[in-house]
Parts: C-alpha cells; sequence; structure tokens
C-alpha cells in the first residue's frame, strides 16, 4: 500500500492507496495560512498517519504532489504557498519515517490518470487540467517526463502573439484563452459587448457569479453572444490540444478541471472533431484518444501514492 | 560496428560506425527516381555492404532513418517518394540479412545528435532542423520518444492563428514561418514591399538566388528591410522554442539544419536571448541550452545505426 499527499492552493489531502489505484482511507482539510515549513510537514505527517491508520505497518511510501517544482526531496518553490528551497522530505521523516517522494502536482494528477484513470493501459499520456491556469503533466511508458524539472508548462506555450500579457512574462499564452480564466474573461467581455445577452441574467452582472459554466449555460438557452464565446474557447482549447498532439502523438490525451465536466456535445465533440481533422495524424497513422479525465480530484492523490511506484 | 542508411529526399547515403559514433566509411548516391521498393532495398543493401567492406563480419545491426512514417520492419509511408506500406525490413534483409531497425529521419538525427553530437552526455535532447519544413526529434533517456508513432512533429505547432495556409491543413504552422522555407518567403515579400531593398541587388531579383542566407546577408550589409525579416524570422524562431523549452524543458534543444550556420551573433544569440527571457525556466529552476546541432548532415546516417544499440 501507498500513502499519497496533495497539496493544493485550498485544501490539504492525504489518503491510502491499495496496489490497484484504490483509494482506500483519505484525511482532507484546509490549507489556511502556512508561515512555518517544519508545521506543515508536522501536520502532512499526522494527516498520513490518520489515512494509514491501522494499515501503517503495509504502506510501503509516501508520495507528495506539490504546486510548484521538486528536486529530489526538496520542494524548490511553490507558486501559492511561500515555500523556497525546503528539505520537506527530511522534515516529513522526523514526524513519519517512510521512503518519501515528492512531484509536481500535475505530473502526480497525469500518473493517476495513467495507471488508474483515462489513461489505463495505455503507454503515453498527456494530461491537461483547465483551471486557474493550464496544468499539463505527461507520462511516457509509466514514468512521469518531467524533463530538466519543469517540463509540462502546457499553458505558457503562446497561441496568440502579442496576445493578452501572462503573468509569466510572455503575451498570448494559451491559459489566457483556454483556462477556466480564460473563458470567465472572455465571457465578460462578451458582456460588455453585449448588454442584451442572457449572460447578465445568468450573472446579474455580478462578475463573483460568472464562472467557466456559465457561457455553456447562456449558450444552450440560445443566446447569441454567449454561442460565440463558447466557439471560441473551443478553437483555442483545440488548437493547442492539436499542437500536443502533432508534438507528442500521445496515445491518451486526457482533460481535467471543471470545465471537463461540460456536456459531450457542448465540449469534448467539437473540441475533438478539430483535433481529428487539424492534426497530423488525420493523414494516417493512429490517432490519440482525446478523452476526458476519470479520477476529478483524486487524480492528484492516487497519481502521488504512485509515484513511489514508477521510481 | 553499426551500418547506418540515411533514405534522404535528394541523396542516400550509408555508413559504417563504431561505438563511439564516428563514421569509419561512407557511400553516397543520388536518389534518383524510386518506382520500385524492392530495387531500392537492393540498392541499399549494396551500398550498406560497400560502406561496410571488409568489416561486415563485425557489424551488429542495420539501422535506417526514413522521411515518413514507420512501424516496426515496414514503411507505413514516405513523403517524397512513393511508398506506402513496404516491408522493407524483409526486402532488405533478402539481400543482407543482418537485423535492421527502421526509423525516422528526423527520429534519427535527433539521436545521432545525442549520442555524439550536441547533446552527447545529456539525459534529455530536443533536434529541430530548420528545412524545407521544420523537423523535429526528441530523444530522453538514451531513447527516441515517438508515442504513437508521429511525435515531433513540430513544425505543425501554430503560432499564428489564421496565418499562412500550410499542406498539413492547418494554417499559421509554425514551419510556414521559421523553416528556411518561411524565411525565403519573407523575404521574397519583403522585397515586393521594398524595391529599394539591397535584397534586389544580391538576388538580381530571380527568386531561384534567393535562399535562407540572403536576409541575414542584406542586414549585414545594413538593408533595414532585411533587418526587419530577420527581426521577424528570429521572433517566430524563438517563439516556437519557447514553446518546446516550455513543454518539453529539455537539457538540450540542438537546431540543425543550413540556417543554423547564420553566424552566432546573427541567428544563435538573438533567439537565445529572447527563449531565456521568455521561458518558464527563467523564474527559477535549470535552463535548456540552446545550441547549434554539431554533426551537419551525418547526423541522420550516425543516428540510424545507433538504432540498433538503443532499442
Amino acid at each position: 500500500m501507498y500513502l499519497g499527499i496533495d497539496i493544493g492552493g485550498t485544501n490539504l489531502k492525504a489518503g491510502l492507496v491499495d496496489e490497484s489505484g484504490t483509494l482506500l482511507r483519505t484525511r482532507k482539510e484546509p490549507l489556511g495560512r502556512v508561515s512555518d515549513p517544519e508545521e506543515l510537514a508536522a501536520r502532512l505527517a499526522g494527516m498520513a498517519r490518520a489515512a494509514a491508520a491501522e494499515d501503517l505497518a503495509q504502506v510501503q511510501s509516501v508520495g507528495m504532489g506539490v504546486p510548484g517544482a521538486v528536486e529530489g526531496g526538496t520542494i524548490v518553490y511553490t507558486c501559492n504557498i511561500p515555500m523556497k528551497n525546503i528539505p520537506m522530505e527530511r522534515m516529513f521523516r522526523s514526524h513519519l519515517d517512510l521512503p518519501v517522494h515528492l512531484g509536481n502536482d500535475a505530473d502526480c494528477a497525469a500518473l493517476g490518470e495513467y495507471h488508474c484513470g483515462a489513461g489505463k493501459g495505455c503507454r503515453s499520456l498527456v494530461a491537461i487540467t483547465l483551471g486557474t491556469g493550464i496544468g499539463g503533466g505527461m507520462v511516457f511508458d509509466g514514468k512521469i517526463y518531467e524533463g530538466l524539472g519543469m517540463a509540462g508548462e502546457v499553458g505558457h506555450m503562446v497561441v496568440e502573439p502579442g496576445g493578452v500579457p501572462c503573468p509569466c512574462g510572455r503575451r498570448g499564452c494559451w491559459e489566457q484563452y483556454a483556462s477556466a480564466s480564460g473563458l470567465r474573461r472572455m465571457t465578460w467581455e462578451a458582456m460588455e459587448a453585449h448588454p442584451e445577452s442572457l449572460l447578465w441574467t445568468i450573472t446579474g452582472g455580478k462578475w463573483e457569479r460568472l464562472n467557466g459554466g456559465t457561457a455553456f449555460k447562456a449558450a444552450r438557452r440560445g443566446d447569441e453572444a454567449a454561442r460565440a464565446v463558447c466557439g471560441t474557447y473551443i478553437r483555442y482549447l483545440a488548437q493547442g490540444i492539436t499542437n500536443l498532439v502533432n508534438l507528442l502523438h500521445p496515445e491518451v490525451l486526457a482533460i481535467g478541471g471543471g470545465i471537463s465536466n461540460e456536456r459531450e456535445e457542448s465540449l469534448l465533440r467539437p473540441v475533438r472533431e478539430i483535433v481529428d481533422r487539424e492534426c497530423y495524424a488525420s493523414h494516417g497513422g493512429r490517432k490519440t484518444r482525446v478523452v476526458k479525465a476519470l479520477l476529478g480530484n483524486d487524480a492528484g492523490v492516487i497519481g502521488a501514492a504512485f509515484l513511489g511506484r514508477s521510481r
């Protein structure tokens, strides 16, 4: 058995996972304010111990998914939590002495989908998560591919030169157009341009009530402005996915994140149509399966648990 | 020792390569018209035998780089030569009975650079070749990564949505802007817009005398129109390379093809400046080395020879 820990931007989660990837027991708590890494390590060890409970003796290793960069047993940095060069493995083991494996959270999610989700049985998988940004993870022949450590920054491929500025420093990054936040921004712009749109009724004109599903909802009710937004969003999403398919030609490309729960006919089907038509393999050769990620919010913790198995 | 064969669009080349990747002996002839695959197999076997000469008994395997897609011992199709589903391994072995490994030519070039060129000693390499199109090959931990078989179509990532139509079916593909042909087209367009440009003098106004080096040459002599073309070219080249670095974060990204022979300060240095500034790893983490490919036209035959070693 393996323990998986998912350090999210909002929640901490620990889970006990068996050989088949089944999540047997979980512990979850809000991240809250993290000022002291030693304290975080102690909390994580406590949660892991609680998730393992009476099975602790059977646990072979602990995997930890971190929203940032890791190297060996060290968290190099994280995006949301102020941590830089934290020797997390050592800190954690002072509380719970088991082999510890650190990984990037998007990589862990991809590993989870590879072993027991949308990629089960495949040899190469690319998993993308449409959220605030676009996370990406790649698993080839059972191993996370990370290059020099930061591979998979799929959200930061430019799809619109000179386009919307991105905090990363470039302009026109994919995640400015095809993430949930990108869709939200485009929906808001459509509202500003179309005072007659149903989007106003649905949101009450409030930015806080606008989310990744709003445009799809209004489009289903026939709103023209919303339809146009969805069309634009799908084009951008498909443009980036086709790029990934042409570069990596994986057996499976899994799409996760809240937006991936949109109805098949509204999102996945039109995206697939564009990718199938535009990808290089359309000229012959096997086609990448573009599918919905299956593990939802559990992908991270399951994948983290599998870190020990794949290294 | 290993035999490598490079089936190019213009020439056929066979070479004998030792364990260290040194090319000991080569045979080269023009491709000519290929109507019969059996005849091509016989020619290739003859060239291989000639390259091996008295060392034939020491040859462990034959690798073959093909401009197209392969699967096992079969050439699925090639772009320039009319071949579809050709059982090349069987055909070749009926003339020279050695283990045969087929690979894509861009993959072979990457493998050559990985083992004994720009990537010597590294763990992950992406090699791109700026020619008629942009070829791409990836080698991770000594193995060619090919996904479902057609990975590495880096030239067909869209960098300019709605841009120049590409024969692949998409619009705005990277190779329409950053290949040698793309540069040639942009140079010609600059000539049409600038009758006063030095480009007219250098080329005598003839399309045939225009090549990937023309704009760089005129720019060095101070021609404004040519400078603008070079600037645009470098921006597009760097945009795609930064995308690749963000996605794959390889230890080495090697640039090959005729254009890569431009002076360091005209091409590689400005490209590197943009990539270093724009890549995600600029925020921390190790940086990809963006370098010139070192093996030139030999990369394909050396890499093909190494196919047997890496499988």
